[in-house]
């Protein structure tokens, strides 16, 4: 059975967490920390990082920063995972779901504006596939209307926007804040754990005591006070050692890691293109804006009953492929809440969107194989 | 120089890692995580545990679980760590303080009657150092009033309570729900890390979805349901299988790690018992109904002078002994929100505890050259 991802170890993440337990730190906020934080910094030009124990944390955090209260409105995409949702409904805030865009997954960016009410208090556009959003966009908007932008980069690391004035970003700098995942499907993992980027300096003092669960235990740290006690709310948003000697030992190969990836796609996408025409699955489209950071490939199938066909065919050919997200305006929690607006792309990727297995192992001859088979059900369907 | 603490190794924890890794499964709820929350279930009486991120998520799991609201109230000793509260803070609780009793630091049962309002919603007893409170007191007057009760017991696996019935407990099995702690300073320790106890079967199957980020992921995962979805709140509470199987390798020696840290107390104790009458300085007291776990070892100073002079000169020694929590009612979030009663033991705790080095490592010669260091420094100070 080829499975649709399998976690991938560079070599080094026992050697680092022996290292951490020698040191006699393992609880958050030691060396290994900060070489992951520093590297995020550095290489992705964020003001100040934190781990986190999850994006669904970071984006807890997020929420808490911006003021979060009872009744103010985030406007997020349907079609994401639910701890975009649920970071801000756990604050109180009354979620406004965005349409997917025709051509992609991610939020139409084009419809925002009609969602933006005086109770409108943040964005929060999902980089989907690790393929960028619109940020001029989404930024201007924001700024007309003085909100914030929370970019979900939860699946896009080392991925990068272009803008108009042709400048190239780093996703997850661009936004007042941005959070990222290292979930074990993710490029990059520690199994579970995140990651909140700081770009607004605003947040940077703050944002520190509410990881440390409320307290000034950071500037005690740094000799500023005396004594660390309760100064706010907050929480244990912080990450063991061990967690984040394991994330180091992966952020150390990220160039490697994110070559052999985009090498898959791409392979994946040339097997692809140009065959599946007459079955009308498309393959991604990227932006001229965006770049490809190899995160997931993916097709999007007719419908359906075409989907659930492929899904289950390959399947009994010992590939796993599976499935995504489905609307969260639909979902059981929400769909009362919903103002009744249709979000007819949402829906559609919900229904036809199929993942294919993309993990470093996964070696191109692989890939082929995968392609091939696909490439059968889907014949042997249309025939 | 001797530490406070020191991570303990039992020498499996990477050993465990790697296994978790070559299975394929890093993310949360794996073999790992079973493991733990069976040895849990099994060898403490609960009915349901599920892992956390740490023991400050398990208490804000516990704050959705009884369905805290704005206003609702909460009891808590004033002298515990600031997750205590800020866990139900963050849902909206009002906090009301207890004070600690006068022979320990752990939160005074007799109290708590009167602070009970018809808004109160749970007490919170903290087990603090890892001694039992006087739980059918407080178990006696929730039942009489309609309350939660949530255990905090980061600080008190393997500890136990005797009832007025003469059956005996294990912490944690007692109150409606549960919290542990497995940060780097606690017996058994995944760097951090924590559980949520599920003693009363109606909060179970909601437990399971908070977990998993509001979804029924646990339920598609038994075969229930075709598709998971969105049908709560909820948070990412689980920790990766990183840090399940590091934990497990700290579980399967607990029976060990309790030996050795009750002989460190108990050499503590011995040699302190009667030398330190005249300084005013006390050694730990521990109620008939309640065990030693050998968490930590204590001293409370005569005055804070004493208690500073102390923790200054055994540092110069080579020592480092520590203070701990300041009372949570006079911090500066929250002095404003009290409601002006003198809560004059939490105050004392705060001013006059020492916490002697305490870890697996520590050798009872160690512990003598503490426990000498220390009765010289009184004598010199009281001479």
């Amino acid at each position: 059975m080829i499975p649709f991802n399998k976690p991938y170890i560079t070599g080094l993440e026992l050697a680092y967490i022996e290292d951490a337990v020698a040191s006699g730190k393992l609880s958050g906020n030691g060396k290994y920390t900060r070489l992951a934080q520093s590297f995020f910094e550095e290489k992705y030009q964020i003001k100040k990082t934190l781990l986190t124990t999850s994006c669904t944390d970071a984006l807890e955090m997020a929420a808490i920063l911006i003021g979060i209260e009872h009744g103010d409105e985030v406007i997020i995409p349907s079609y994401t995972f639910v701890s975009t949702a649920n970071a801000f409904v756990l604050r109180g805030a009354k979620i406004v779901f965005a349409d997917s865009r025709t051509d992609h997954p991610g939020m139409d960016e084009s419809t925002l504006k009609a969602l933006i009410t005086d109770k409108t208090k943040a964005i929060v556009p999902v980089h989907y596939a690790g393929v960028a959003c619109d940020m001029d966009m989404i930024m201007e908007l924001a700024e007309a209307h003085n909100l914030f932008v929370i970019e979900d980069a939860a699946q896009a690391i080392d991925s990068f926007y272009t803008s108009k004035s042709g400048k190239r970003y780093p996703l997850g700098s661009i936004g007042h804040l941005a959070t990222f995942s290292f979930h074990e499907t993710k490029n990059i993992s520690s199994g579970e754990g995140g990651l909140l980027a700081i770009n607004d300096e605003q947040f940077v003092s703050r944002a520190e005591i509410i990881w440390e669960k409320g307290t000034n235990r950071a500037s005690f740290f740094r000799g500023e006070i005396n004594k660390y006690g309760w100064v706010d709310i907050g929480s244990s948003f912080l990450p063991s050692e061990i967690t984040a000697a394991f994330l180091w030992a992966q952020l150390e190969h990220v160039a490697e890691i994110q070559h052999k990836r985009v090498q898959i796609w791409n392979q994946y996408d040339s097997n692809f293109k140009g065959k599946l025409d007459s079955s009308g699955i498309k393959t991604p489209t990227i932006p001229s804006y965006a770049e490809n950071n190899g995160h997931m490939y993916y097709l999007v199938a007719r419908d359906e009953v075409q989907r659930d066909y492929i899904l289950k065919r390959i399947k009994e050919s010992g590939i796993l492929a599976v499935f995504h997200y489905l609307s969260l305006h639909k979902s059981e929690f929400f769909h009362e809440c919903h103002d009744g607006r249709e979000l007819p792309f949402a829906d559609l990727f919900s229904q036809r969107l199929i993942r294919l297995p993309f993990y470093m192992e996964l070696t191109l001859a692989q890939v082929d194989h995968i392609s091939q088979t696909l490439l059968d059900i889907v014949s042997e369907y249309e025939h």
